[in-house]
């Protein structure tokens, strides 16, 4: 069983491209409905907030967990590796190795939240394979709400007036691939594209889905196929809403559960 | 000394009001910034909040409190005034009686979060001193966000589209009052007067902060004019961003609490 969880339902993408690559395999899912977004809090807080989470999903008993949020990957994970005892994988390394491997022009663009451009991980990720990758980072704060207020439409004014805003700084400096770097942002890769034509855009959520199907692929998989989802808010809504995320794949209801009591 | 909350800081608009109202009192805000917003989040989840809030409140020994958030008066504070011995006020009643005494066409508009409109507590605070008013109501969910990341300029194209967007099926229906019934709405009232002009624009956290205070006028008061802050989040950078909501009343800084300890 695989654990994924992320500050609310942007994490269903990577949950989605997980399905698919691992069919058969059962799946423990948990949105952070309550409290989302992280990407405009702390690091401190993200990490509070990520532990209590892993402490409620290794009550599965958890093979290996997916941290499917880019802010709480940035801010976390080395904490979550360190004090739970199975492998933990987050969404910076595959999308920064994706990236360092795909741009012929050696100057990749990072988008993602305020805490997420302020920590800086897919940055040191691309450095650290290739230091002579130039890297330019965006925080796009109201990516995140556009995707959750159903904003999503490609020709959508108010989408693509915020795109223009924080993506024309990323226009003829030479980028030729561009990582998305929270879990949100490939609901709106249609008005992301057209704001940057001809750049390459890196899915975080789908290049860590690969990653982690591909470090199971050689063991023995015996599960049913199931999908249990977990929210912190009420659980109304959350069938219809997070559907948007996992396209054909059907998505059962979620249980509440009192995330701040683990 | 008066106890004031919001989800973040939106509420700030009605304690910079209360501040110039009652010189010399003594104010303590929280600012719940580790699970803000809570406009998209259930009743439920708003009134657990809420509850928690108002019991850290109490231990300053407050004697009146304001619920400086229309997501939390509309779902919580029939239970805060239940369970808690001291008066607590929301933002509806006051705007709604001003909304109703301003209207000349007897129609009436009203903005606020998905939840807030979906529980229509300003709705029925208007129907119930006049029957005859026609009021609609509108969500804005993107709003906080707009003004949280700083899309605050009256002629910022972002926060016009979506303006736009939310505001044009209140037009050419003889909505002469509109409410705005979010405490952050304040700060980007411009724009929207811009969408909607010759609207009468209504300030729920400016006619909450009047009523609490006339409530208060008739009693001696004894305080020393402090201002002291508390959230959820880690408290780097409340300062600054605070100061957008206090115009030119000098905020300190914030101390952090563990609220979901309450």
């Amino acid at each position: 069983m695989i654990g994924v969880f992320d500050s609310g339902l942007g994490g269903l993408t990577a949950l989605c491209e997980l399905v698919k690559l691992l069919p058969g395999e059962d799946f423990v899912y948990f949105g952070d409905t309550g409290r989302v977004p992280y990407g405009s809090k702390s690091a401190d807080t993200v990490i509070r907030y990520s532990t209590e989470i892993m402490r409620f999903l290794s009550g599965f008993g958890i093979d290996a967990a997916l941290v499917a949020c880019g802010t709480a990957s940035s801010a976390a994970l080395p904490t979550l590796q360190r004090e739970f005892p199975i492998p933990v994988f987050g969404v910076i390394d595959a999308a920064a190795a994706a990236a360092a491997s795909a741009t012929v022009t050696r100057r990749v663009g990072v988008i993602g939240t305020a805490t997420t451009v302020r920590l800086g991980a897919f940055e040191r990720g691309i450095k650290a394979l290739d230091p002579d990758i130039s890297v330019t980072s965006v925080a796009c704060p109201l990516f995140v709400h556009l995707v959750e207020d159903g904003f999503t439409d490609p020709d959508d004014p108010v989408t693509l007036a915020a795109a223009e805003r924080y993506l024309s700084p990323l226009r003829g400096i030479g980028i030729d691939t561009l990582i998305l770097g929270c879990t949100h942002y490939p609901i709106i890769s249609a008005a992301i594209a057209k704001t940057l034509p001809g750049v390459r855009l890196i899915s975080s959520s789908k290049t860590a889905a690969e990653k982690l199907a591909a470090s199971l692929r050689e063991k023995p998989r015996r599960g049913h196929g199931t999908i249990r989802c977990f929210v912190s808010d009420t659980p109304e809504g959350f069938e219809s809403a997070g559907q948007i995320f996992m396209g054909d794949i059907p998505l059962g209801r979620a249980e509440f559960v009192d995330i701040s009591k683990y």
